[in-house]
């Protein structure tokens, strides 16, 4: 997969983190090119691509780290890890996954849709994308602790 | 959403494990239409729809019935639950909501275009959808166990 690629996401997702949750400060992300996405957290949204770049997108945060996210985004401590939470995480992956396809075709007449996100919940779970389809894991540093994307696609 | 947009993800779940599987009894499914598919299951492969069916379809299976599915698929006995079981699990749903989508369509010219299939791994994981998009939960019975699918599309 080409770094061009993959910035539309980290700055989909730094932008989206930062307006919507106010996430300020971001270290330098790390990156590794594994086919999964080992299990360090708790609730991963996945979200799927059709169109010029068919894949996934796929963001995952522990159980605490979603529910300071929520609590930023509506201004009230979120204590209950609930669907409310899940929800949100939904979005999250909706609109930055909107985003970085809008950055990713822009100038060009290729069209990337989205389908619905999925929300996975449980501790300890990993996933997996098909060995033949390019796949990148970001994982990135904020002062609220760490979480990670999952950008795996083919662009035609 | 209408029983009729169901029917082509049963026929089409019926007529890939028989293909693939061998499975030959098929007892009368059960369905619900929660929002969420809870945790019986060990492994589920997730794929998005675009187009005229925007969702996400899933298929979820436990570890023990996932290595049978393979093990009939490939004439091997499979005894360990290891990357190629989720590979197969993966393929399967995309093989399924192939062969839907191309029932729902059938005799018009409405195009459903479906991402890649992510794999997901976890003892306990549940996995669930916005609550404004439709969603019907489908367990099948059959000869090698119980395994479940998940249909969660608005159609345009």
């Amino acid at each position: 997969m080409r770094v061009d690629f993959i910035n539309p996401f980290i700055n989909a997702t730094r932008n989206v983190m930062q307006t919507m949750a106010g996430i300020r400060e971001f270290r330098k992300a790390e990156l590794n090119a594994e086919h999964e996405l080992r299990a360090h957290f708790d609730v991963s949204a996945v979200i799927g691509l059709t169109g010029a770049a068919r894949g996934t997108i796929v963001l995952s945060f522990t159980e605490n780290i979603a529910k300071e996210m929520l609590s930023r985004l509506i201004g009230e401590t979120v204590t209950t890890f609930d669907k409310s939470v899940c929800d949100a995480v939904g979005e999250m992956v909706n609109i930055i996954a909107g985003s970085a396809s809008g950055e990713l075709s822009r100038g060009t007449d290729a069209v990337i849709e989205r389908s619905i996100p999925s929300v996975v919940l449980g501790r300890g779970h990993s996933i997996q994308h098909p060995p033949h389809i390019p796949c990148i894991n970001i994982f990135f540093r904020t002062e609220v602790g760490e979480f990670a994307m999952q950008v795996s696609f083919k662009s035609s």
